[in-house]
């Protein structure tokens, strides 16, 4: 079974454009080099309606993962899990393993900021997840993650910042996502391409893809100058999947050479 | 009536991490210093179905522009124009403007490629548009961006290339969106504040905002050491606009100090 992943990015700071989605690109990544599928990065704003309203959407196309990114703080606009009890008709409730973790955190922050700090409001917002929600150890910050799973779907809610996400991500979401994925490889390479524009190159690549149904080829212009093309495939074997993307290769350089171009790896 | 944006971003190489999405980026910040909303900022992969199914589902959201970026080349992983066509229950038909945009691109090509260049079918799919759609002059590129009226929406496709994007959006999509927000005036500040946490500022933000409804205020954790706190507002009046964000600045700042903390301006 493909290990099919959904990120939903929620914060107004990307919507206006003040912030650059450096959080979903990371995490796209890590899974792509795993081998799992990246279908959609959606990005919303802090509203309980918009975000539940997407996730209700994204449970609806099944993935295997939805991840979502911001929202999990103590300020008003963090939104993210009273969304996710109203997308899955839950409600929210104080989890006694997410307060220790906010607890054990203020006694870390005390010895730095020597005054008395108490589980105001705010902070124990940050320890009130949907029922049946399981809260992520968060190595870097307050807010844990959390995690719940709902038929086929596991919705899994990391912090904005990205020292935060990254750290919960890779200690807690990692090993699971790559138990879903199993043994898979993934390779890729570049090459850089002069001498031919991209609409010329289009039935080269067409011809190459049909003759090797496994790798994926795509052409990336670069204005006038070059274009890159980028090949991958993935395979349960390495050297299977090196070879389907070596052979590909081989193939459009001779088309390429054929067509006045020239090659350059990289 | 506000002006509200939905942003979808095609391509595969977003979804591998591959590349950041600095496009939407890009669209959002120049959208919102206008003051039009961008809603939601959605990526889907090179598929007609999964393109077209997003399309359908923004379009019975009712925004007033759908800016779609990337698919627009001639490769056979360019299939914006196709799923448009799919989403609205139309046909895709040679257009002779974009021919025309086209065949100029090319002519311009040959003094410097210095060989015949035909319009193979590669070349005429850049100028096969949905039925009822309009061509964008591409300043940069060869591909147009397309422009498509349906109901009370307004679909624009632009190339993923960011040169060409940006020169097709300042010279034809900005004045069309300008003229649907209006004259509005969007001022923004920042704040950092320290030597108080996240869960301490929370309520004051709360209380601020609830003292003054028109502005927007955000905060934004930079790990342990400080805080951003970034304030919003706009309306028809610079000088109302600006007024409601320095009173809010004005009352949080009481607030800040009243509770420990240091603000420094920046």
């Amino acid at each position: 079974m493909t290990c099919i992943i959904e990120i939903i990015s929620i914060g107004n700071e990307l919507l206006i454009g003040q912030i650059i989605n450096t959080n979903a690109q990371w995490i796209a990544k890590y899974i792509s080099s795993l081998g799992g599928i990246v279908r959609r990065i959606n990005t919303v704003r802090d509203s309980v309606d918009e975000i539940s309203s997407i996730l209700r959407d994204t449970l609806k196309r099944n993935p295997t993962f939805i991840i979502t990114t911001g929202g999990l703080g103590p300020t008003f606009d963090d939104k993210t899990l009273k969304a996710i009890a109203v997308a899955l008709n839950s409600l929210l409730e104080l989890n006694e393993e997410a307060l220790a973790m906010v607890k054990a955190r203020y006694c870390n922050y005390k010895k730095n900021i020597t005054k008395i700090i108490e589980l105001t409001p705010a902070r124990l917002k940050m320890a009130t997840l949907p029922r049946g929600a399981t809260p992520l150890h968060n190595p870097k910050g307050t807010a844990p993650g959390v995690i719940i799973h709902i038929d086929s779907s596991t919705i899994i809610a990391l912090p904005g910042v990205p020292g935060e996400m990254k750290a919960i991500f890779e200690e807690s979401v990692l090993p699971m996502i790559s138990d879903s994925i199993g043994n898979l490889f993934v390779h890729g390479r570049y090459l850089k391409v002069t001498g031919i524009v991209e609409s010329e190159i289009a039935p080269l690549i067409d011809a190459t893809m049909h003759d090797n149904p496994d790798v994926y080829i795509k052409s990336h212009p670069k204005l006038r100058s070059h274009l890159e093309l980028h090949f991958t495939a993935t395979s349960k074997s390495k050297k299977e999947t090196e070879n389907t993307v070596e052979k590909s290769i081989k193939n459009i350089s001779q088309l390429i050479y054929e067509h006045g171009g020239t090659i350059e790896e990289f």
